[in-house]
């Protein structure tokens, strides 16, 4: 792991590092913010569609609140990047959109392996380089983010203590956000779909909060209907919130950093 | 004016608008945030080099702060744009570097007019357009936007009833970030330079609050010194912060965003 950038924030580090990884065989970029009293706990924050690393580190103020808590924040970058990586000339496919899946189709394979690099690479190194407790992890995400949370979650039962999401995509294998990217991907989007991971799981296995604007511009294209059905269905402890007037912006995370790093706190704790 | 966009954030509206300006001859952009439960009380929020409106207001994280105190926040440009205005090749000089002044020379006369801007077109605009209180300002900004709080405040006695910035330039005559683009655009650097304008005017008129990382990479650009020495040789009320470990980045900014936004809800109460 190398260390490409460091700034004092809010009293801690909030830094910026590249590691190889063998998840998707390329150099990834990860920020990491560090607070002066760090509990151990870690928050993981998957970022949206067109995002880098360093999108919500710079716009969604978390390091504030995560600074009082106590909590490590990673902020992952959303696909694997370079010259010998594919892309696409869509934003929403390739480069910068890797909906957190371990690509199984044509020349996406060997590289976009999202899902293994969020849940076993880039843990690995974080774990290795910094002081930080395993059993106290949470995750969220913004947009394609959220569902990586709320996937990755479903996934790993067990492994994320708590789960939040900012306007998260929730029904992708009936959205343009999802099934094509996710048929591409793998080939079978309802396998990547968090709606349908609950229905087929029975239950959600940690702590949810979830906040969607309605104003979203993107409402559409988020299936949060499907997911709150599902999550009453399955009588899955959660906690819903459409918020009056909010948008899909940074403007929106940041309205609510605040209380996502409340919740995550309270069960990291 | 007219309004570029408008997003929900922190129960408020962050505004994007456009307007005319006399002063420079070009249409202007700024950034506006009204919060819910507006006090009248507005805080001018002027950037640094390179920045244009949106910088601060998409990583300063300023308006959580300024919802809660009720204060309108103003984020004006760093000068004016477009094909017909000159620039200059360097990042410290033109477009995106006006050092809100009034240019005399040369090239510059015609379109980079910042002081008046910020000083008269600006908010002529703004309390027009919004219920505000003309008679509770504060003024803010970072680097080159700290130079120009300070400034203005000093040139416009009276008018601000508290100032603060972010690692100001505070002595830019004697700066490579300042002598150079405040002789190009008037002929006279001192007569725009904060610790000399203090001197001058014997006290500086207003509450002032000033915030500098200690690991400021420009430390040697800001002039810091000159300024805590004059305004300890003038007696004038302030409070000087050399913050251990913080550079010039927004993350410093974000990190005393609270801590600023509260002394200006204080004395604009």
């Amino acid at each position: 792991m190398k260390t490409l950038s460091e700034n004092r924030c809010f009293g801690g580090v909030q830094g910026v590092y590249a590691h190889a990884s063998d998840a998707t065989g390329t150099e990834m970029t990860f920020g990491l913010f560090r607070p002066e009293h760090a509990t151990g706990a870690v928050l993981w924050y998957l970022s949206g569609l067109t995002c880098t690393h360093e999108n919500a580190m710079t716009k969604a103020g978390l390091q504030g609140w995560a600074a009082e808590a106590g909590l490590t924040v990673v902020f992952p970058d959303t696909s694997p990047r370079g010259a010998g990586v594919p892309d696409d000339s869509n934003y929403d496919m390739g480069q910068g959109a890797g909906f957190y899946v371990d690509a199984s189709e044509g020349e996406w394979a060997q590289h976009f392996r999202m899902e293994s690099y969020i849940a076993s690479d880039l843990p690995d190194t974080v774990f290795a380089a910094f002081d930080l407790d395993q059993k106290r992890q949470g995750i969220t995400g913004h947009s394609m983010g959220g569902h990586g949370a709320l996937t990755l979650a479903l996934k790993h039962p067990g492994r994320y203590r708590s789960v939040s999401a900012f306007a998260p995509i929730c029904n992708p294998s009936d959205s343009d956000w999802g099934r094509p990217q996710l048929t591409a991907y793998t080939g079978a989007p309802a396998d990547h779909d968090a709606s349908i991971l609950l229905r087929r799981a029975g239950k959600f296995g940690a702590p949810l909060r979830i906040d969607t604007g309605t104003s979203d511009q993107f409402f559409d294209k988020l299936g949060t209907a499907a997911l709150a059905e599902a999550l009453a269905a399955t009588g899955s402890p959660s906690e819903v919130n459409l918020q009056d007037g909010y948008d899909h912006s940074y403007f929106f995370v940041a309205s609510f950093a605040e209380a996502h790093i409340a919740f995550h706190a309270d069960h990291l704790a």
